[in-house]
């Protein structure tokens, strides 16, 4: 038997013990994000919370962004993978996309606060479409856009595949109008979490009424062929 | 001849230089948001560069959100003028409501820091449609809510007019239909603001281009009566 490595093994158990540290503070930080908003937590409160300086907190996030980013992360990878489960049970394209058009709205209603996240690091950071990720940035936040592209990889794969079934007609490039129904999206996304609250008594109107007619206009666009 | 009543005149007087004051104090405001965000202008700012103490300012404004919100109402009202104009040249309804949005578009990308005051105020007032103003509010945001509802109202007419010239094909109420395609816009608006520094890079794209897509989607939509 060989002689165990005793320094590499100590080396493992570092970067074990390193680890754990990093997922309970990434914890502690998504355990304050349940009870208000990113503006209004300091790296301070999360060093304290999971009892740490901020010192140290520094030795696994480069800045709050970062860190943020880094709870962000696991929302979005159980997002992405709900999605990806769910349109492969799809068979027409734009079912495909009408799916996963669902799965991030349901996602971003049912975690209000993930995505304002999502669009304080999107005013901050621009994560672009395989925009070669800037140095400058946190891990997290690059990782973040990793996932996001992931998503948006699918949605256009969606469009693809609906253009070849027939299912979908348009003149746009897939990633154009990938980028179109996301923005169309975010819209609803923000009137229902602004004015849903007095939906029933201005507008005598559902969220989930809302949301369909929103889905049954994207579902008139995409199969009309029309908008030259 | 009557005597003149000198107290009027005074009190006439009074109250027209106290409505100068407010205007110059509502200048000095619209002054320095042309330079940075609503966050990062404080009262004591205005107070400052207006020649006034803050007690001065609490004379004229309720506080900061109200004395914001009197900036926003100027440009509201202009932006207001120049939709109501410009669907008086249109005359089948579909061309009307994407009158509408364009002007509504235009404003928000060519005054960014309007169209964030704007959602600033959604976000923390909800300015619905109709809902009777809440006296616990600033006169001036009520003020505003006043104009966004004259806005909207104009959106309503015209779709009410496209559905009976049948240039607007929908099972949606009008209100509701408004309420979708006001959504839509913010999502649009958003994603150019955010995004369009990289549409080249990443898309290929320009955001007259990315406008013109969102348009023709409109278009579309409305024109097909599709979307059961």
């Amino acid at each position: 038997m060989a002689p165990v490595k005793n320094t590499s093994v100590k080396e493992e158990r570092k970067e074990w013990a390193r680890a754990q540290r990093q997922e309970r503070i990434i914890g502690m930080a998504a355990q304050l994000l349940a009870k208000c908003d990113i503006e209004e937590i300091t790296l301070e409160d999360v060093a304290k919370s999971s009892g740490y300086t901020i010192q140290n907190l520094y030795q696994y996030f480069k800045n709050k962004d970062d860190l943020f980013a880094a709870v962000l992360l696991k929302k979005l990878k159980v997002m992405y993978a709900d999605a990806e489960s769910a349109v492969e049970r799809t068979t027409l394209g734009i079912d495909r996309i009408i799916t996963l058009g669902d799965k991030y709205v349901d996602f971003c209603l049912r975690n209000k606060r993930y995505f304002d996240l999502q669009m304080h690091f999107e005013r901050k950071f621009c994560a672009y479409h395989k925009l070669t990720a800037k140095k400058t940035r946190g891990d997290f936040i690059v990782q973040c856009q990793g996932v996001i592209d992931q998503v948006s990889d699918l949605a256009i794969d969606a469009i693809k595949s609906g253009i070849e079934d027939r299912s979908i007609k348009t003149h746009l490039k897939p990633l154009h109008l990938m980028l179109l129904l996301w923005a169309q999206m975010l819209g609803v996304i923000q009137v229902i979490t602004m004015r849903q609250r007095y939906f029933k008594e201005i507008y005598e109107l559902t969220s989930e009424k809302f949301r369909r007619d929103f889905k049954d206009s994207i579902q008139a666009y995409l199969s009309s062929g029309q908008g030259k």
